[in-house]
């Protein structure tokens, strides 16, 4: 089965209508409402073996799940509001099913995000497939998206890259909300780190229909990551944005840093490359390291 | 794992905060947003060899899952607005896994419903555990809840009960939507039949705090099915609600028949017991049948 392909498809299988402002493809779907704010929601889920490890204690995977679909509200600029959680186990008793949702409602409490609503259920082989509905608000017409890049624009990311997995980052990671708050008013286009910065950054590249020059050794890297390995690692969970903005002035008190890697051109530009600097030039799905 | 027991635990597991109106425990979260409407929410999956058999057709599990969604919306008198769909599948390929998008895709489509977001993984063994959130809306305050049925009421049910899995009727129901809004001015309370008349008529019965006499002889049945096993079989996906209206009057042309089965009393009260009919009678968490 190839997810990208299928991921691909999903904007021709799912047609929208008038109520949807934007619809898969972005972090979250952004559904009109009156009221003057506007709902945001995505789904995501984690499997056994594929997310997480048999290993895992049941509440670390409940709180990576509610965790990562919170970095999705975030990447949008929005605040979190509720959340849907359904598991299908097989192979585990009650226990550890309770654990898992206590898990997902404690990292949701953190935020003030209770969960409203869910289903569990057998599942007939060996293991778990969880996945959670994450609901959120924006005042109308500020969500950030992943086609805003303008040339001109820089590219930042907020925290550090790389070695998620082997560091458990990618289980204990705190989502950037209050960055993601921060950055609504200021960024042109966001986007969570999940699958790689090379690969989220391309994203913005293609949504934006720009080409986005990156300077690999200006990237803050977790301790122990090794490029350029870490620019794929993904799971970052870290915000990757374009702004006209600096933000060399100081931040408020308690977001995470936020550094300057690359820059926005039009299509097609030749970067100008200092010697000894070998840029990647992120262009229309797929990268070139000059 | 016993379901039920995780069931009737998640209040406790999902404290709520005072954004959500009713949590977890009635066919769909109810929240509160700015512009005098409510959301709702639902989610629930389909998981292969519990919902659905290896050889359904992909396109027919998308459609079932779309639609006992709807099917809770129906149950608290709203209208959908949207969906979100996760799909984890093992052995499988991606042409299935398009299937079923594509047919929970077309049920949407035909109550205006388009899915706005969603993800697809692989499941490391073989088997499918799809789920989907469905979201909708409602004028504020005016939700029909399993908790309002109050003595004298009657009991009804839309269409027919039972043989719901032999017939095929599980798979290719129509959600009870334009039923469930002609009924929310009218009914004082409404589930859906998903797990069995009696058990739904229980859960009503509960959460109300009464009693409900059931006469099962006046319980319509749909062709081939058998009393009393008709009465637990699930899977009818037909509204049972409660109320001082008593329907004799010509329903709306399009909506399904709704049949008065039985009365609402105060807990505790013997019923009057008719020579030759047994009623069941309702109480807390079980029932009896005189």
């Amino acid at each position: 089965m190839d997810e990208i392909e299928i991921l691909r498809k999903l904007p021709g299988l799912l047609p929208l209508n008038g109520r949807i402002a934007v619809g898969a493809g972005d972090d979250c779907a952004v559904v009109n409402m009156p009221g003057g704010r506007q709902l945001l929601a995505a789904a995501d889920q984690v499997i056994e073996n594929v997310h997480f490890l048999p290993d895992t204690p049941p509440r670390l995977v409940g709180r990576k799940l509610m965790n990562r679909n919170l970095s999705d509200i975030a990447a949008m600029g929005g605040t979190p509001l509720t959340a849907l959680l359904t598991v299908a186990a097989g192979g585990r008793d009650s226990r550890w099913i309770e654990e898992l949702i206590s898990g997902a409602a404690e990292a949701g409490r953190l935020h003030d995000v209770p969960i409203c609503g869910g289903d569990t259920s057998s599942l007939p082989c060996d293991g778990v497939a969880a996945s959670l509905t994450i609901l959120g608000e924006i005042p109308e017409g500020t969500a950030v998206l992943r086609s805003g890049a303008r040339p001109g624009d820089g590219l930042f990311v907020t925290g550090c890259i790389g070695n998620s997995f082997p560091s458990g980052h990618h289980i204990d990671f705190v989502p950037r909300l209050a960055e993601g708050d921060f950055l609504r008013p200021r960024a042109s286009a966001m986007i969570d780190v999940s699958d790689g910065l090379l690969l989220d950054a391309m994203r913005i590249a293609d949504a934006s229909g720009v080409s986005i020059v990156l300077y690999p050794e200006k990237i803050p890297l977790r301790e122990g990551a090794v490029a350029p390995g870490a620019f794929s690692d993904g799971e970052d969970y870290e915000l990757l944005f374009t702004s006209l903005h600096d933000f060399s002035e100081k931040l408020p008190a308690g977001l995470a840093g936020m550094t300057r890697i690359g820059q926005v051109v039009p299509r097609g530009t030749s970067p100008l490359v200092t010697p000894g600097h070998r840029p990647f030039i992120m262009e229309k799905s797929g990268y070139v390291h000059r």
